[in-house]
This record gives C-alpha cells, sequence and structure tokens, in this order.
C-alpha cells in the first residue's frame, strides 16, 4: 500500500529571492528592472482580441523569433524562446548534457545550475573561482560532458572578456559551451559574434532583466541551427506551445524599441556607477559591476546583519548563506530614489 | 572534433495539428472552442498596468490556484497550475514515474504520453482498447510503475464510467494513477470525488478546451497536498515562474463566470448531438462522444479521402495515420454554421 511514493522524484528545490507582500517595500532583491517596459507593449495589449485565445498559438513562435533574428543578425532557425531563460536553459540541459562525463560551471554561480543537474541526474564538478571571485579559464581545459557559466557571474557581477571565452572554446571542442547572458546587456560584450566560429557554442539570454519584462516570461537561446533544431525538437517532445499569443505580441514590442531599451539602459548604468562609489565611500568593498547588481561587503558589519536590519526597515536585497559569500550582499541596481534610500540607511554602519 | 553531438538527446517529437496560415478555413482540428473565453477575461487584460511586469510574477501562482481550490472544492494545497495541461502533465511524468517498471496507458489515445516516456526514459506498456475501441480495465491490474490515460478518451471521444476508475484504483494502491481529463467538462463525470478516497490519484483538467484559453496555456491538476508538493518541488526546481502576471490575472477570471462557462458548454453538447445524428444520416458510423469532438468512419470511403478532400475545400479535419484508427476522422464541435458547412460538403459521399 502506498509504495507509489518510492517513485517518485525527490529533489531540493531553487529556491528563489523572496517576493514580499507588502507593496511599500524598496525591492532590491531579484535584479529587476526599475523602469517599465517599451510604449509599444502596451499598445498591443490594448488593441489585443480575446476571441483569438480560443485558439492555439503558434507552437514555432514565429512572431518573436523572427524579430530576435533581426535584433541579432541571425537567421529565424538560429533562435529558440521559452518561458523565461530559466525554461530554455532546463530544456538545454536536457537536450545537451547527456553524457556520463561531469559539466562544469563555477562553485559560486546561478545556483540553478545544479538543481537542473540533480533533477536531470547529470554529474557535475565545480571548479572554484579564485580569490577574487575570477573564474579561472584553465580549469575548463578538461574532459567534461559539457560547459555553463553567466556572463556577467551572478552573484559576483563580474565580467569575463571575451577573448578567455574564446579560450575556452578552443580548449572544448567536443563540448556543448552554454554562456548565460541574462546580464550582458549591461555593459557586457556578448558572444554573439563567436557563433560564426564555433558550432558548439549556446548563448542564453533573457527579457526579464534589461527588457523589464520579468512578469512575462521569456528567454531565448541563439546557436547554430543545428543546435536549435535539437532544442526544438525536445521542446516539441515537452510542450508544443509554451508562448502564449499575448507574449508572443507584447515580447515583439519590447524587442523593437531599441531606442528605449539604450535609454533605460544607460540610467541603469549610471545609478550603477554611482552606487558602487557611495557604498565604498560607506565602507563597502564592491566588485567591478557589469550588471545590474552590486556585490559588496561591509569592512566591519557582518552582511548577515545588514541584511536583516535592512529587511525589517523594508529594503529588500539578497543574502546567500554560503561558503564563500556569507559577507557578500546582491544588491539590484533600482531608481536613483529607492539607492537614495538606501545609502541614508546604510550611513548607521559607516 | 565535434563530439558534442554525441550528447545530444535525440527524440521523435510530438507533431501537433495543423495551424492553418489561412484564416478563411473552418478548422476543426485541434478541438478547440469555437466560442470566445469569458467577458472578465477582457476586463482585467485592458485594466491590467504594464508596468508591473518589470516584477517576477508569484512564483506560487495562488491568484489562480486559489480560485480554483474554490471552484472544486479542495484546499489551495491541493491544486497545481502549469503552461497548458502538456506541461502539467509533462511534469507530472518527470514527479512521479520513476519506477524500472513500464508505465501503463491505451494503444490508442493522447500521442503525448508515448513522447514523454521517451523523452524521460520511462519504460511503458500500452495495452489495446477493445474492438469497440474501449478500455478493458483488466489489462491494468497488473504490475506496474504507473498508470495515465485520458477520460473521455481522445481520440475516440469515449468515456469510462466512474465505478470502472474506480475498479481501476482499487487493484493499484502501489501505482499512481492519472485520469487526464481534458475533455471530462463536455458531458463526463469527473474522478475529482474520488480524491476523498485515493491518496495516489491525480486528476489533471485545462483551460484549452471547455475555457476557451487554448492560446493562453492554462493547465492544472488536482491531488493530495502531497503529490501536488512533490510536483511543485519538481517544478522549483524546472522553472520557478512558469505562469505570467497577465495569464494569472485572466485564467482566474475565466474560473469565475460559471453561468458563461455552462451556457457555452450546453451549446457545444447541442451541436454535438445534432452533429452526431447528421453524420449518422450522411454514412458515417459514429463513437458515442462526451467531447468536444466526434470519432467518425464513413461506410464506404475512405478516411484518408475525405480528410484530404476537406482539406482541399477549407475545411480541416485530423486524421491518424496509424494502426487500427486509419479509416476515422477526428473532427471537432464548432458552431453550428460551421458544421452546417462540413454536412454540405459530405453530400458527395452519400
Amino acid at each position: 500500500m502506498g509504495n507509489f511514493r518510492d517513485n517518485i522524484r525527490r529533489v531540493e528545490p531553487y529556491v528563489p529571492g523572496e517576493q514580499p507582500k507588502r507593496l511599500d517595500v524598496i525591492k532590491l532583491n531579484t535584479n529587476e528592472n526599475p523602469y517599465p517596459p517599451a510604449l509599444g507593449v502596451t499598445a498591443v495589449r490594448e488593441a489585443f482580441s480575446d476571441e483569438q485565445l480560443r485558439l492555439y498559438p503558434d507552437p514555432a513562435s514565429h512572431a518573436l523569433t523572427s524579430v530576435l533574428a533581426d535584433r541579432y543578425g541571425l537567421d529565424e532557425d538560429q533562435v529558440f524562446v521559452g518561458v523565461g531563460s530559466d525554461d530554455v536553459l532546463a530544456m538545454a540541459f536536457l537536450t545537451f548534457f547527456n553524457s556520463d562525463k561531469p559539466i562544469l560551471f563555477p562553485d559560486i554561480t546561478y545556483s540553478f545550475y545544479s538543481v537542473w543537474a540533480d533533477l536531470f541526474r547529470i554529474p557535475y564538478e565545480r571548479p572554484a573561482l579564485d580569490e577574487n571571485f575570477r573564474l579561472v579559464k584553465e580549469d575548463y581545459y578538461r574532459d567534461n560532458g559539457g560547459i555553463i557559466f553567466p556572463n556577467p557571474n551572478a552573484p559576483t557581477s563580474l565580467l569575463l572578456p571575451l577573448s578567455e571565452i574564446r579560450d575556452i572554446l578552443d580548449h572544448n571542442p567536443d563540448s556543448l559551451v552554454i554562456v548565460d547572458e541574462a546580464y550582458i546587456d549591461f555593459g557586457g560584450e556578448s558572444a554573439l559574434p563567436l557563433l560564426k566560429e564555433y558550432e558548439n557554442l549556446l548563448v542564453v539570454q533573457t527579457f526579464s532583466k534589461s527588457r523589464s519584462m520579468a512578469g512575462m516570461r521569456i528567454g531565448f537561446a541563439m546557436g547554430s541551427s543545428e543546435l536549435i533544431k535539437a532544442m526544438n525538437d525536445v521542446k516539441y517532445s515537452y510542450n508544443s506551445y509554451t508562448m502564449n499569443r499575448l507574449t508572443l505580441l507584447m515580447g515583439q514590442e519590447a524587442v523593437k524599441d531599441e531606442a528605449y531599451f539604450r535609454e533605460s539602459l544607460d540610467k541603469i548604468i549610471r545609478t550603477r556607477e554611482e552606487a558602487r562609489g557611495r557604498l565604498e565611500e560607506l565602507g563597502f568593498h564592491v566588485l567591478d559591476s557589469r550588471a545590474n547588481f552590486l556585490f559588496a561587503s561591509h569592512k566591519s558589519v557582518p552582511a548577515s546583519r545588514i541584511f536583516e536590519e535592512l529587511r525589517e526597515a523594508g529594503i529588500f536585497v539578497r543574502y546567500f548563506r554560503q561558503p564563500r559569500i556569507d559577507n557578500y550582499l546582491r544588491i539590484t541596481v533600482g531608481k536613483p530614489e529607492e539607492m537614495e534610500a538606501l545609502y541614508q540607511f546604510l550611513e548607521r554602519y559607516r
């Protein structure tokens, strides 16, 4: 009786950053964009006819893949879209990481990688970042079943130069290499131009950060048409219709408005650079961020204490209770006035 | 060089029904609802503030699970929502079917079951329906790693009485039994009341058919809080944020308007019963449907020929080129005027 329980897959789920119920908080904990999506998004939502919801959406998501292909100078069959980059990355793990050899990713990185590996029973090893949280490229010059890392890395915010990504690719012609560029638009150099040279490279990006659409769930992968076809075959074996009709239309508009995109990125980058200086004045060591968040450690006050006290004051940042980074805070770059409130509060630790 | 290809998961993807690009067709091929979603859906879409899209949605999808729990007399922790019932079913396969013993489902059924089993490398066996396409419950009284069947079955349209589902559950206390009720609202009796008695039962439903929201992608599972927690753990290990902010709000409204729901179901059921008589007059053998489609075979003209000729005339129905059912057509119940056009065309085969 009840032996069906023996066949249940037991996993340690990813714990996302807290989504506070209170509305009066300053939310700098999940790397969301402080600015709204492009205006065209509103226009297509308002013009939408709900009658069409009775019909399935386009399983190929043509409306979105074609606009992305145009934007990034690719063919349409080089673009795959999914329900946020988590969906895209999970699909990539399932599609590409089927070796008995371990896949490789840094010890300090996006914590979902080990969760997906556990879920799909993929062996993995985690080469340690160096003492300055830099990725050591030589650690990836060994036999493996695949490689993945974010660039810029999370939660460290550090950018790996394109030349080092090239070195990793040159040493791994037999491995699929995924560069997870969730934060690349905030001042990093994308690995996208390398697609022409490396058939084993997959670049993943998202609408959740730079395009202000975390609430809409859109992520995408770019690679050779061969890799994208393999992902689509798996997707069509999992859920043919992932992107709903409104998402396809609204997402399209977010890509089309390049001027607005640049403008909000510039604002965030300016606020970030200002924030770095201000936090340093307040006694923090701050890593050189190329993302929309800062990774910072106070010279004398423990991060856990600052985290808790900020939280009580209604200012939410992210704290990771894990080895090597448990004295750091990850602080999303918000609007200037939100950051000002943060600095004010942090005065007490000066 | 290029050995990364050896690690790519190779699958035979599910082929969904054709989505014709032409707009002037009569589309009776993917079991969509001919009527639009409830009016409340439009109201919340129009009132939506896009500014909130910059924020992640609620990973627990509370807005939707709470309304569904109310509607079906369950606790909120007994409801799981996903991106269409395909997402929900895929997640259930991954969560519950981890035995070395084969799972069981009928030889003629929703063709995605074998696709998911292949994708996740789950062994399976397919007991044959009898010569009248009836499920033989005794075939499920044997050692297995889990059981799944649609009720009503697709593409046969036949309903399995609740008493037989009970018999299958009584013989399988050690197996997880999934009843896939995509079409149950069109006149079937749901297994939902059995949840009180059987802790190994999971019932899956969808917004794509009876709630006219195929284009929005919403499906849901109902079961014990223990089963739903196991599914959520896997979901949080795959993609924490699956349901976007608009989907959560619009889906909620589709559930709230019970009067509209009943009214459009009644219309479809009336059209179906009329259609059965008309098709029989036209020389078809038609199974006793409790779904929003009919499964029909002409007494003298091959189904493949009728399918092709209908298609040329701009009337799309579904044809399965597979053993035992390759002389049948699956015809979605459309609006009365769409069905009238179908009957007119079929006169030529009388």
